[in-house]
């Protein structure tokens, strides 16, 4: 089960192994959602994204010979670079079963890391039989990118964090894909402060959790198209989703286009690259999508791996831009 | 006189209205570089460089009848920017000249802050005199770029926090352009610890203070060509240069190619957005600039306002980048 001390424990564990992220705050920024946002900069954390903290307490609460067989993960991108570094930190083989159209730039930061990678195709293959099948044959530990409560504790530190910095918050807001992130720092907050409505942010056009939430039910969608590729999952966990339920004031969405222009503001006005699955929060902050008596906000921004071609497409501002036309 | 006394001062007096900016440090940066390297992130300051402290000190310091008048400056850009938001904070006009091709932002930013914006030609006019000229029709107060004790003494606030946060470094490595970041960190990190060694880095074809350090005396040299916009000044400051004499261990040159692979690599590995100025020191420390038993540093990124439009030319990644080959 996951309890707040599951996560004050994983805290404990894996606190030398990663960073504590700064909390930053940008004038312009608060000016232009008309709010006070406090982000939770995991895209400064180590390998580029939250993701370290689950894997790290994952791979450190392994017996010592399940350590010395190894693990392996399914992944499209910051899932796979995590477990490939708290390996190489624990010294653990693992192998990445990664979909062949993941960024050139996480397959080459997961190899780069040490890790073995296996492709497998997004379009026809189960990513998690394929995984799993790898596990059974070479005798390994799997880690899920979501569905394991350790990796949910390990997840919700940074939760922890951000509540221990900034306690009086009256919402937190991050971006969902399969849940792991909010099931962790939805509990990890509400430990410390009861009164904080917490809201998981999906892309309009991957709503597996929005669905499901509304029908009180996990709903399976297909393969969704949106440029926030990390929360190309089609529903959300078995064990994530009962905690959803419980925690979430609401499941919002925003578009792709609004998604690239909270991406750009982050970048220019904040000084931050993030990556398109990292600025969903923040862009339903930006964007008006938050009850308007929210305030005082955290906002996780969850990564900031962005390959320098998908950065290059993305970045032509048009005259027209939404945010561009709510600066002076 | 600039004294580590005047930068404490300075600290006290403008700690309200700026951000003590985070110290960031990046395993795959320090890996590559070879030593432990702690980014003082100004470019995540208010108004996007550390400009705003010298500005804020300076303004807080006016008198009140000063005040009532109003303020000139002439700038490239941060300081601009600086000046501008500095006047909105204490209620003053500020007049602010520009060269006639400063990035777009930059023009933006500091119309944005309420500042009046009246434009020159860099290779025409003297940018000094024309803003005196201004001064003196209008009754403002002239805020220097650099060459004023306050301004230093207001910018040295940046080392002083740094050296709170990490007291025993072997070196301290910053951009230099008019000198005034330099004479301000220096003075205060060698009164925190003497033994931190200071090196000012410039760009290459922008080198008027190594060769003024060469040469024992002050030269000037035409407009130089470098992507590094924050340092085409033509000569260092006839107040900074003392202090740079005294504080600099060496003056140290990158070329602009250099600076660019420096930006993308604090980009793309260490997801902060730093313009090509606020790159130099990084790039002295990535690039084997440094002398090699120097492994504990401090480097000051100076600031990270960059247009869409020269992002957008800089980011296209060579398949033979000296930094992409370093990385595994």
């Amino acid at each position: 089960m996951l309890t707040p001390e599951l996560i004050r424990e994983a805290h404990a564990r894996i606190e030398s192994f990663v960073h504590r992220t700064p909390l930053i705050q940008s004038g312009s920024f608060n000016e232009a959602a008309g709010r006070h946002v406090f982000f939770k900069c995991e895209n400064l954390q180590r390998a580029g994204a939250f993701k370290i903290r689950g894997a790290m307490n994952k791979l450190l609460s392994l017996t010592n010979e399940e350590r010395r067989r190894g693990v392996a993960a399914f992944s499209s991108g910051n899932h796979a670079q995590a477990v490939a570094l708290a390996a190489r930190e624990t010294g653990t083989r693992a192998v990445i079963a990664m979909p062949s159209d993941a960024p050139r730039m996480k397959i080459a930061a997961t190899r780069g890391y040490g890790a073995e990678v296996v492709f497998y195709d997004r379009q026809r293959d189960d990513r998690e039989a394929f995984a799993r099948g790898i596990a059974e044959r070479e005798s390994l530990v799997l880690v899920p990118p979501y569905d394991d409560y350790l990796v949910m504790a390990g997840q919700g530190t940074c939760a922890l964090e951000l509540l221990e910095d900034v306690p009086h918050l009256d919402a937190l807001v991050m971006p969902c894909g399969g849940g792991g992130l909010f099931a962790g720092a939805s509990t990890a907050a509400k430990a410390v402060n009861a009164k904080v409505r917490c809201f998981p942010v999906e892309a309009e056009t991957a709503n597996d959790t929005e669905q499901s939430f509304r029908r009180g039910e996990r709903v399976c969608i297909p393969p969704p198209p949106t440029i926030a590729d990390g929360m190309r999952n089609q529903a959300p966990g078995a064990l994530t989703f009962p905690i959803l339920q419980r925690n979430a004031e609401d499941v919002l969405t925003v578009s792709d286009d609004l998604i690239v222009e909270a991406l750009r503001f982050l970048l220019f006005r904040c000084k931050l690259l993030v990556e398109p699955t990292g600025a969903v929060g923040a862009a339903a902050a930006l964007f008006g999508k938050l009850p308007r008596n929210i305030q005082r906000v955290g906002v996780i921004i969850s990564g900031g791996n962005v390959d320098p071609e998908t950065l290059a497409r993305l970045l032509p501002a048009t005259s027209d831009d939404h945010a561009s036309s709510m600066l002076k």
